[in-house]
């Protein structure tokens, strides 16, 4: 069960006392109070979790300071929408706001691998207006006798390249919980020139006690890759256990599942699931064309598939891109047969930009219909 | 081994001869004249079939009324593309056009029940302007113990009522080879009021024979449904059946494939391949939204899932959409949970028709970036 | 609604038809009789079909000639076992029997070559006591261009060679209804020198027109291939299919499923759902190791995986396996990477005994340790 | 490239140190010696990895102490098999020897519960001559809100208990690197009682940190269960993550793989794969017949799907079995509908050595055959 607070509300006031009080009397029931920071308003909520089944609904609906009052079923007891009340309020994030309507595209490499490498990424991002970009310090790969990334010593040159071209978060996969620590440590030192998104990838999405490490600091968001070989409900509970911890500016990210049906692309394309978490639960959908689709090819109209697949999440409301590029994707240490140029990434800004205002044109329709409808 | 002929040989001429001549020096080689008739040309070839490796491209290349020589790999030889020369000439069914640059919506029931609900159903199509539906009266159920569609009994008035409401095609599935004929006798004893484009349902997609069938006859164009259970290549191999028969008036289907990976979707839509299937091969590609959805499950925007994948579609180049709908969904025979009412539909068309500018204007942008990018 | 009838019951008389009259009082119920013919016994069910709920079950069973009454859920109900009682009587054609105790294997080439070759693998059958063959005559091939089969050009020499061998039954796949016709002429031509079991082939387990033509012949027992593609239960729901036709004698055949997680072997191994399908259902339960395994990789202990994965068969129970074998492996036309010789079948035949003795002392143990506990 | 030194080469020696230095002419080779204890002897190999493709075979093969000189693909480096000479020696663990040959049965619950039911456990198995337990003190769980497992603390009276009735070693998963911690230090504290297997669960399959950690301490051996979304190359290279930590000692456990053909089943088994993994590895192949059936269905026979499919491992050459038991599975905190109860756990004994005798006789009829044929 969840009790809205209004916004007024003092913590330390007589009003909540007596909620906590009239709570008091019913046994096995634990009180957590969560807050959602959001851009025009921040939300209080009170969690009652354990044997709730008979505290009375209209009573606690009544009293002074209670908005709203929402029993949850367990499933995404945190993330979850519970109702279509329950609106997404988002969180912002060193300047960048993030919710279900917002739309950031993140760009750059897979690996960083060499300072000019890093620093020409970052200048041709400014060039393009952006200011969120991808890239990993430690990387997971499929064989031990691979590249596994510069790890923490690259951290601090980083840091600095992207402060000193304004980027505002780096989106970044951490694979144990040092790694958090780690980054903590070299932002702090570094004075903070940017951010960092913690990335959970593909491979950790069931990695429960990375889950928890991340859930139980609330410095950095958490952009979560679904399993590739996970359900949407499978994956949106491993999210749960981030939420769970206490930090719920979390972002889901459809990255393709895998499946003998994907074929030739590298991945089953699954951003039909959008609509799907955007109902189910409060958190913004990222999509990441580069590791679904895994090749540059392209459609008889000169468009690559990277491209098209990008357009039909940002059609149906994706709030984020991962998109791979790189200045030599002939080089790149890895995933360079999917990274486009900086000539190309800005065509693909130039056509994000299109498929968005169509977007946008089609939530007006519809919003206008439903006023319509209701005004009937 | 595909040769392209001048528009003006004439195959009964001395030029045409002389190619003959020439590669009949070959053993063990066939030849094959296949047509494709397109809006604003038509296109010729010969098909060498066999040992033809060691034909000499260049003399073949050279000889009067040849303007092309394309070597072609086993795969797709009749419906790929062989190279980005071989343009997709597309074909006309009853004042229908059909290529890779086409958008049709066909709209209606999942099956044929009353004669009231199919009038309704042409009636209201005709008021949104759409001459394109879709119904089946042989229905391929699970179990032997549901209704299995009304059959050849239903097709005179179905005809004469789409006659009579100014459709020109209906997309409907056939299981065997006595029901084209007896499409085509029912068709022709109501004086072909309007046409049929035969389907084959996703149960059907390697059942040989029936591909054959279909395939050995010129009169109704095929509208293919990739098997749920079939790689993009198989499906493409099974489409290859169809052509080799000598229809080449064949669309392709996309309808979401089954995996557990689909939930709460019915299938896991494979959109996505729109632009593969254009690469590869000369077909228009068709999206099942109503199919892979399963469900009218809305997003928070007040949008359908359905309309969302559709979108999906068109964004990145769908050239038909078969659409669920019927005068009372709650009432149908099969299907009633996906079904659009009309009202519905008249949002799916003023939607479909943002998508599908947004889309037309990312082609504009493509083709002039790339008459920039020739001429620099 | 189901009623067993006792043994002696007749047809044409009183008892048989004061049951009729009784089951007349109740509006809109079909009444159809099923004969099951066993080694033992035959067994003769009345299936009521349609709004039997309100038919007084206790009624029935006291009535004269009544066995047993058992209500059934439309699910399976002609192949369904409907609760323990109902004992799978099995069939017997050409004097080989089948049921869910026989152990039969089906060997022999993927498809008919040569007379030679043919006439030879009917030589070495008969010299390894085995009067049960496997050859195709018509191919499903995933190319058009493939080798397709002789067709039935190749049948009254097939038939006549395998009577001069005493084979008793060829497990031969039909594609399309006239191929049924097609056999059974030649087998009737030919004097009936031996038999053929009808393998509906896994690119067919959902080409519904092809079960109905195979369930509504009584001449031939079906070999059903699950799809590779289908559940377990989709697949038993095309096994009705069959049933509803009237044909019982069926054979569900398990021979792997199309998936990712299969390789290096062509399909994923599904023999652990042999005693699922012996729980659920009436039907014997055959497995194909070749198309499963489809090499002929070999373990360290010189154990090619086709033995071991038949062995996982045998040792639950299987009642059939098909086993691909070919004079001369590497001529075949088609499958020969995964065709043992006859040597190689001479060991696996070895191995099968093996194994099946296992098989036969795990079940002496359990039903002696049943007969413990009830009697403890 | 390896090479196998002789057994009485001395890593002290001069014939060792002429070999160093013979490697040391050719740049950018790294020597890592590595070795295998086995039951009646063990191996040295001299691993050289980076650019030996000019390293001269002969010349190294015919050096004083070398035995074989192998070159190896990068697959599977260290746990590969690198063609049929390479032997699997195996290894032992507190008394229990572990290879392709041996066979071993863990049981137990799923996660331990009470100390009651742990002693019960324990004192069952004694009875049963069973000196090998599996139970989990860390659980993974799909909801944040299910029960996680008791962790560190239970540890202390666990161990203890095992000493108490002679379990030699216990099955338990770890989730993190600080339970080999917690474990190393609990056993310790407790005088090294019994034993523990480190689990790696099918939700860690790739959690590449994870196994670097359990790769990196010789102390305990690791039991791999193969990623339910992983294929057998996929996990295999995961497992070589282990191994290039220098912990040779893997045993590689198939558990069933998630797939939607595997209903009713859990997962849809994968024992077909033994043979596969005994192939290209030198690793011992676990089944887990519990997690792979999910349940206590039973065939017609009497006999529980969990014994079909134990016993389908068991006839292929597996050499471990994870089974799930519990003193009251009714009242077990997971998985107690797939848990044995002691008494079924004594058939299942009875069953798997019913069934193990039948393996032993097929692989001496095999050898004999060999015998035969090399004789010939």
């Amino acid at each position: 069960m969840i009790l809205i607070l209004k916004e007024e509300v003092d913590l330390e006031g007589q009003e909540y006392q007596k909620l906590l009080d009239f709570i008091a009397n019913f046994p096995d029931i634990n009180v957590k109070v969560v807050e959602f920071e959001g851009e025009t308003r921040s939300v209080r909520e009170i969690h009652l979790i354990g044997q709730t089944h008979n505290v009375p609904e209209d009573v606690l609906g009544s009293m002074a300071g209670v908005e709203r009052v929402v029993r949850v079923s367990t499933k995404y007891r945190q993330i979850g929408k519970h109702g279509a009340n329950l609106e997404p309020v988002g969180f912002t994030y060193n300047g960048l706001h993030f919710d279900q309507d917002c739309l950031h595209v993140f760009a750059g490499p897979c690996a960083v691998d060499s300072p000019e490498n890093v620093e020409e990424t970052f200048r041709q991002l400014q060039g393009l207006g952006i200011t969120t970009a991808r890239m990993g310090a430690y990387k997971p790969r499929t064989s031990p006798y691979d590249f596994q990334g510069h790890g923490a010593a690259c951290l601090p040159w980083v840091f600095e390249l992207a402060g000193k071209y304004g980027i505002k978060a780096i989106a970044m996969e951490v694979l144990k919980e040092s790694h958090i620590e780690e980054i903590y440590e070299e932002l702090e030192k570094a004075g903070k020139p940017t951010g960092v998104i913690m990335q959970i990838g593909t491979r950790n999405a069931q990695n429960f006690e990375l889950l928890k490490a991340v859930g139980s600091q609330q410095e950095f968001p958490v952009l979560y890759k679904r399993g590739m070989g996970l359900t949407v409900e499978e994956s949106l509970n491993a999210c749960e256990y981030i939420a769970s911890g206490g930090n719920h500016n979390i972002i889901f990210c459809l990255r393709g599942v895998k499946s003998q049906f994907g074929a030739p692309h590298r991945n089953l394309v699954d951003f039909a699931h959008i609509p799907v978490v955007h109902r189910l639960t409060r958190l913004p959908v990222c999509v990441d064309p580069s590791h679904s689709v895994g090749s540059k090819d392209t459609s008889p109209s000169g468009i690559m598939d990277i491209f098209h697949v990008a357009a039909q999440g940002v059609i149906s409301g994706a709030n984020m891109i991962l998109v791979e590029a790189h200045p030599a994707p002939e080089t790149a240490w890895c995933d360079g047969h999917q990274s486009l140029t900086f000539d190309e990434l800005e065509q693909f800004m130039q056509d994000v930009q299109v498929v968005r205002a169509a977007y946008e044109k089609r939530i007006d329709i519809f919003s206008s219909n439903l006023v319509k409808k209701m005004a009937a």
